[in-house]
């Protein structure tokens, strides 16, 4: 028998599902919209027929498979009690059951589970990525939010009651930015590819540069794909723009370093295809903020996800690693 | 049979050594110097004296005592590997393989382990105080630094090579003062015993306030208590230290309850004798500083652990810990 697992990415628009082997491959994949009528009903048999037929697909290619169960990535997840709360993108109000709405339909599943998706993408690091074998390791993705997902001692940390994990919110700078959660000075506040866009515009206010590849751009016309274009062709506000993203994300990591003195972090998200332009001043400024004790230990890794896929390949992770404690 | 467990507390002038009970109580307890000749050998034969005179003594009260084991508490002590590794108050040099040593002279005890003493302060609340039951926690200890102690999961957490939680050490105020171990801004430079004198001397500079009781002292003079007896009596300055030193210390509660979600903060040492003068500042900061799904749930605690014997009380609890894990 092949096993294999589902894997269940809930976002504002689209809700993407995917049929994921052990290795991390995506077999078959499909997609629904996530409603925005907010019947939590409607959508469980909506999102029920898209997996039975997704199975069904992937039983013609192979009649030998197992499904081993099904992990759901969603904002506001919590892994404890199964549910969704209060998700301000999604369209069903209140505490959502997921888990347990989705049990009465596939009630022969060995696993059915649900955390957000920072740590989705921290488990599928785990599983199928660059975290194999690591025990104590941190994700951090960043895109027009900053997430995270902490691994101490093997085990994906969800804390007291299941939302660990928000590096995003730390204070980097005291006062400092306003953030998209109202609290001021915060990590996703410089470090997403939105902070980028802001940084941008900082500097050019403060330089009155007209020259810049970015001076022709509106804020809502601006994003980070054109920061790292502009860096690319030499553009010097651009290339301040990652030298100051790398400076406040390295005093961010060595935050994080000091509580938990991690063997890696890993980076994920649009931001991280620009390579050594975010990850060389990342490093150099993490290595400078850190106690003597932890310099030149911790790696600083790009994801080994891949891109298109990351969502539902974490998600599906998930039952891996419950399957793992039964 | 009772079964009681051995705490040492090695400080940077003195040794502190106690036979504690299941409960936590100090049956017996002594103390040697901790050398300044920085001869280990000669150390742990005069340490091995000290506990077997204290054996010796609480068998004379009680004949049915079983020892079950040594802990160690001891500033850059690494669980992991059994050692002190250049600690900087203490004289011998290099890595120091302490439960190596000591177990040659004690092979018949069934634990033998070392931590760093927040960690300590932090497995003795689980294992006597008001952690007791609680599975995510973290203690903050206030003293000369700041140290913490980091539970997930009902384990402490030492992270990939074993120096994890070093909270005071993560950066409140991006390039603000400089710490003791030579970065800027970090926690332990505001929240620590001589972070609040620092604070009082900013703000006699700020105010040319002739008039308070602190305006008398030497900065060698003033201490965390006389700051403490001098708001009580009524002095702005001192009380504007407790609000500024809270908010500090709040921020930072935040941040790390950002990471770890964690059910209770304890904290531990001299300027929280101030009891509400310091406890109400910083739970108002850490409220206002948290995301909403995390307001309103986290307790801010006082340490359950006796003040005068806390350290050997702690160290012997990492014991009791240690065989649990059997």
């Amino acid at each position: 028998m092949t096993k294999v697992a589902i894997g269940v990415d809930i976002g504002g628009t689209n809700t993407a599902i995917g049929v994921v082997d052990i290795d991390g491959n995506v077999l078959v994949k499909g997609n629904i919209l996530t409603p925005a009528h907010g019947d939590i009903n409607l959508y469980i048999e909506e999102l029920s027929g898209a997996i039975r037929d997704l199975i069904n697909s992937v039983k013609k290619l192979n009649k030998n498979i197992e499904i081993l169960g099904i992990g759901i990535g969603a904002p506001n997840a919590n892994y404890y009690t199964g549910t969704i709360e209060q998700a301000p993108n999604l369209s069903f109000k209140g505490v959502v059951h997921m888990v347990a709405l989705l049990r009465e339909q596939f009630p022969e599943l060995k696993a059915l589970t649900i955390t957000n998706d920072a740590n989705a993408a921290a488990i599928g690091e785990m599983i199928y990525g660059g975290a194999k074998g690591m025990k104590n390791f941190v994700v951090y993705t960043l895109g027009t939010g900053v997430g995270s997902g902490i691994v101490v001692n093997g085990d994906l940390v969800y804390g007291h009651d299941g939302f660990a994990g928000e590096c995003g919110h730390t204070i980097l700078i005291s006062g400092g930015r306003l953030c998209g959660c109202g609290g001021h000075g915060h990590l996703e506040a410089y470090c997403s590819a939105s902070g980028m866009k802001r940084t941008a515009f900082e500097l050019i206010s403060q330089s009155n540069d007209t020259k810049s590849l970015l001076s022709g751009y509106s804020y809502n016309e601006l994003d980070s794909k054109m920061i790292f274009e502009a860096a690319e062709q030499g553009d010097t506000i651009a290339n301040q723009v990652f030298e100051i993203t790398g400076n406040y994300l390295g005093q961010g990591l060595a935050n994080t370093a000091h509580h938990l003195s991690p063997e890696a972090f890993f980076l994920f998200g649009g931001p991280t295809a620009a390579g050594d332009l975010i990850f060389k001043p990342t490093i150099e400024s993490m290595e400078r903020n850190l106690l003597a004790t932890f310099k030149n230990k911790i790696k600083v890794l790009p994801s080994q996800l891949k891109r298109g896929d990351a969502a539902i390949v974490g998600a599906s992770a998930l039952v891996y690693k419950e399957l793992e404690k039964l």
